[in-house]
């Protein structure tokens, strides 16, 4: 599979089976955000797994959605705010930044594997805070419910579904 | 390959060959971005490829490093940010997540295709703006210069160069 197919194969997976996932394949996702690149290679990030029953009982209600209790595994990343590169210039802080390339590499590590996933980013960000137990510096940045999909996408969706190439792209 | 290998393969290339891309290369790389997935699908995202004599005469002054000046293409990413998603509960702006998961999309298929790359976020954002002519709302959010590898680096590199996975993930 090249990397256009696979980048097309993902999809925001809203339905799982009823089934559990290999510690090995999420040891690959984890393995997949752990090489992952970061600003000045600060690494500012946290991997909590969910996958317990008690675990799950506890993130579950980060985010009122049937369908979310359908994931038999959720990883949530947390940017460790301390840890991160502040571009001394202007402050800006690039933990989001580096959160977001080590989930894209966690989804798309789970699509390779036969897995599905979604960005999950309008959760309960306090309630997950009070969940994990996190300090002030730790920001939860999405959670990632992971499964085996109950459904597939088409990839051809991405000719309606996306901005074209000549509306995002100017040659210079 | 697997995704894994390519997301070991990928690195940070600070020396590239005095080789032209292909058009359809750099057509792939940005299709690959174009279909990242950004939250509401809002695609709060452009692209600037400087390849021309003058586009990169304009652009180079923003990252003043020898090497720099060696990549054949530099991609600009810049966020709109009146574009992007806010989240209601606390005003989170997710552009920088959005655009590094385009970004990341362009890296690796860049690295599918044989190219290589690097991520540039220590550039100087007011020259950019201006060079871009870009009005407020919109923000570099980082240069990616591109070109054919003059070195390679071994994926090996990973087990001294990140923290372990013992260390960033929590099982519950």
């Amino acid at each position: 599979m090249t990397f256009l197919e696979l980048a097309k194969k993902r999809f925001s997976s809203r339905k799982y089976l009823d089934k559990g996932i290999e510690r090995s394949k999420l040891e690959l996702l984890l393995e997949a955000a752990r090489v992952a690149p970061s600003a000045v290679n600060k690494q500012p990030w946290l991997f909590y797994v969910f996958s317990s029953p008690e675990g799950l009982e506890k993130i579950r209600p980060c985010y009122h959605r049937d369908w979310f209790k359908t994931a038999p595994v959720v990883i949530v990343a947390v940017a460790d705010h301390k840890a991160g590169w502040v571009r001394s210039s202007d402050g800006k802080d690039h933990c989001d930044i580096d959160l977001a390339i080590a989930i894209d590499h966690i989804t798309l590590q789970a699509t390779d594997l036969g897995l599905s996933t979604c960005w999950v980013c309008n959760f309960d960000v306090d309630a997950c805070k009070k969940a994990l137990q996190l300090s002030d510096s730790f920001e939860p940045v999405a959670l990632i419910p992971v499964g085996y999909p109950a459904e597939e996408k088409e990839s051809i969706r991405f000719e309606t579904e996306r901005k074209s190439l000549n509306t995002i792209v100017r040659w210079l």
